[in-house]
């Protein structure tokens, strides 16, 4: 289950360099590739001829070439030609908003009439030359909201991530959740601790000191549908923590896009941005390699819950104070995919749409 | 669905060279294996003492011997013995209708009773010195419906075998499709134009010239349940053709055996058959592998349009003149599954029987 | 199918060593560890918190502590303490019975007022310094029943295993089967044989000659749920056999303990147990090999003959001579678990438990 009136990243620009992209979206193949106005195209995976994979053929001089026999589609997924046939009448497929931006390409698996580029999110780090981002994609085997509890409640640094960002004060600093319109903010601020491995090295990297107490700081922001933008940083002890001056502190947001590929599993698109020695590609190669491996141990973990619970599945779970977060997002996520299924909501696409 | 009496390709001699081999054809596994007088012999996969596979036992002067107790079964699929049992009473396991001919076995599926050596394809090629063989077997995961129709439809050579026998001129050439009795033929002619890499490599191993234009042909013959014989070639141009004298075209046979394994997926025995430089060991095996390398592009492509397919059940594929082969093909196989279900079907079964 | 209310082997105490090991027994998946005390313990592999897999957490100072969040859980299923938490109601999970006895951790997956240690097999040659014992485990996918099938008919041994143990003289042999309480015993004397390879060796490592005729034993013992204990052995010939002195044979007892994981896969505990040599470990590891080869054998067998029978479900198998230990065992299996399905059992739990 996961709201359709949405935008969900879909892939990276490398992603259809040059040849086109299969990725099942909320439970829809789509092909992905970009046009020959350079915008990026999203249509059904589906070739109307014979049901061939679009995905699987050429892009001609921007045009998609189904691979099976040369069908020729169009971006609004009307066929434009196939040799030695007319094509008017061939059954037209579904074409899928689709936006590229934030080095992201964008695509709304919903009501077509719905997609709106004003309601993607505003990422201030992106596209920003005072910010460096580096990143990657990983396929979970698991319900995507299960990896959405997991951003929001980062006292599992402590257990699943002890060897880099965990520590034990993680646990004992209390957890603050607030809802604030659509958006759920989790935070937690532990004064005076000492870093963690991960942030020792930014904080050498910074050119600070790695051996003192630091103010060290988590905010997780969730917007619908499943994005989550976590503020992270220490600064040196005393200096106005999450406030203090940047020469005083390293920050930065970890980047969390999450698509629902189908109910039990999700495409991750993790990163991080940072505002700290921007030009240094080897430090953004060093930090998405450790940030790799972090995410790739909270991967084990999510597959084995989600088997737990794919064999359990009429168990209650308990909802404690830290898993505010995850349960609040999950609300805001029931209510849109209500939202969705009521009927009058027709009424107004189609006033939207007229 | 696919016809039951009718005679598929279960294997080829070398695969039951000392060993009995398990494979499954139309849905029911099958042991096949070479018995005492030289014959193939084909029993239904199932030891009647405790279910084993009897594949998994061994051939022993020509029985077929459990490799789990011993047991000795007879070629009609009665057990001849059992060590310290009397086996007069134990259930005798299913016997197919097996033939080996043209360098293949051949397996009827269906009411022993209707299956007929005289419905046999009649292959010119085999077992005949003027001729060269040389194939291999593929097993891929899609209705075998989708490989006829594939092969009954060059079109695709353009798009999926662009760097071997694709040219742009199989598009252009219009395409002619007739139905002979149960036998569909598609045939293209494109006279004047200049051989793709396969055939340009074939006419200098024949000796002709390579850069200049030819008279190229494709001629699919379709007979049930699942065959598809190309008659394939170039001649030099306006030497006849199709039609031309030996020493000024090259020419040869794609053979395409289509064996169902189950709903969706196939055993796919491809090869090709040539009148040209027979004695060539080495032009066979280069044959070979160029087929084998055209023949996996195929592969690929059936396979993600069978998982299209699987997805969208009841969507409407269109039927184009070009795809006027397999339409008349699926026709054809449509019919013989019908029949094979009419009740009336059965007293024309008992009087063969009695 | 499987009597719940049983003891069965669950993993041996190397596979806890410093870490939770989970594994599904009975079709319920257990974390397995070692606690503060040195005891095992086995609780249900999900976390009450968010449905987390214990198994990939730590065990710390003797306390499962939960890979994800850090709840500490107790070897009585009730949560200790979770960071920042009162835990006083959280629901407990589920602790299973369990005992580490003869070099294996034993598990009860049914009712745990019925568990009794009484009720473990007495082995004589486990924690015994005039025995040495050798062993592994295979995951194979096939009902623990056909393995029972497997061990209780040896005459599979000329078939399955020509290389190693088998031998003609055993088809030949009568076999006996007899039900001693809930016991069942097959045995088989072969007088006057050649010794097989692998006994030939055993022999040879003995200082016996090799090259001479020997008595050989089979005695094969069923108990319940699914253990198979097997005395081998073979003794000069004319020197009374299995009840020759020691010097004038070389004897064994097969261990093989069958763990159901689902209905159609099984946990296989194999091994080997003898009295001379005893402390000769590289004996011990050439005796494991060979039997790890011979039992890889039954595996390939067992699982082809398990996707016949899943196959072809409603087929009636046989039931020979050969097949009464098998069926005696089944007997037994079923009969408890009928047992365990009547409701009037339950009183007695209750009384037990009172």
């Amino acid at each position: 289950m996961f709201p359709q009136n949405a935008w969900y990243v879909a892939c990276t620009p490398d992603e259809i360099e040059g040849k086109p992209l299969g990725r099942t979206v909320c439970g829809q193949p789509i092909v992905f590739y970009r046009s020959a106005d350079g915008r990026v195209a999203a249509l059904e995976d589906f070739c109307p001829h014979r049901g061939a994979a679009l995905s699987l053929g050429r892009v001609c001089q921007g045009k998609l070439v189904c691979g099976y026999h040369g069908l020729v589609m169009g971006c609004d997924g009307k066929t434009e030609s196939m040799p030695g046939q007319r094509v008017g009448a061939f059954p037209a497929i579904r074409a899928y908003p689709v936006i590229e931006r934030h080095g992201f390409v964008w695509v709304w698996p919903g009501e077509p009439a719905r997609a709106d580029a004003a309601l993607l999110p505003a990422l201030s780090w992106a596209d920003n030359p005072q910010w460096a981002y580096g990143g990657g994609l990983y396929h979970v085997k698991c319900d995507y909201r299960l990896m959405i509890d997991n951003l929001m409640d980062l006292t599992h640094e402590t257990y699943v991530h002890a060897d880099s960002i965990g520590q034990k004060e993680i646990d004992e600093a209390p957890v603050s959740t607030r809802a604030v319109g659509e958006e759920v903010v989790t935070s937690r601020f532990m004064d005076g601790v000492m870093a963690p491995p991960f942030w020792q090295a930014n904080l050498r990297a910074h050119g600070l000191p790695a051996d003192q107490p630091v103010d060290r700081w988590q905010i997780c922001r969730f917007s619908p549908p499943s994005h989550v933008m976590i503020e992270v940083g220490v600064a040196l002890a005393g200096r106005g923590g999450h406030q203090a001056a940047p020469e005083h502190k390293v920050s930065s947001v970890v980047v969390d896009f999450i698509t629902p590929e189908t109910d039990t599993t999700m495409w991750y698109f993790w990163g991080m941005a940072r505002s700290f020695r921007v030009g240094d590609a080897a430090l953004t190669a060093q930090i998405r390699e450790g940030q790799g491996r972090v995410f790739s141990q909270d991967t084990a973990v999510l597959e084995a819950q989600q088997r737990n619970l794919t064999l359990h599945r009429h168990r209650k779970l308990l909802k404690l104070n830290i898993d505010a977060g995850g349960v609040q997002a999950r609300r805001i996520i029931d209510r849109l995919i209500a939202q969705e299924q009521q009927p009058q909501a027709q009424p107004q696409v189609q006033l939207q749409a007229a």
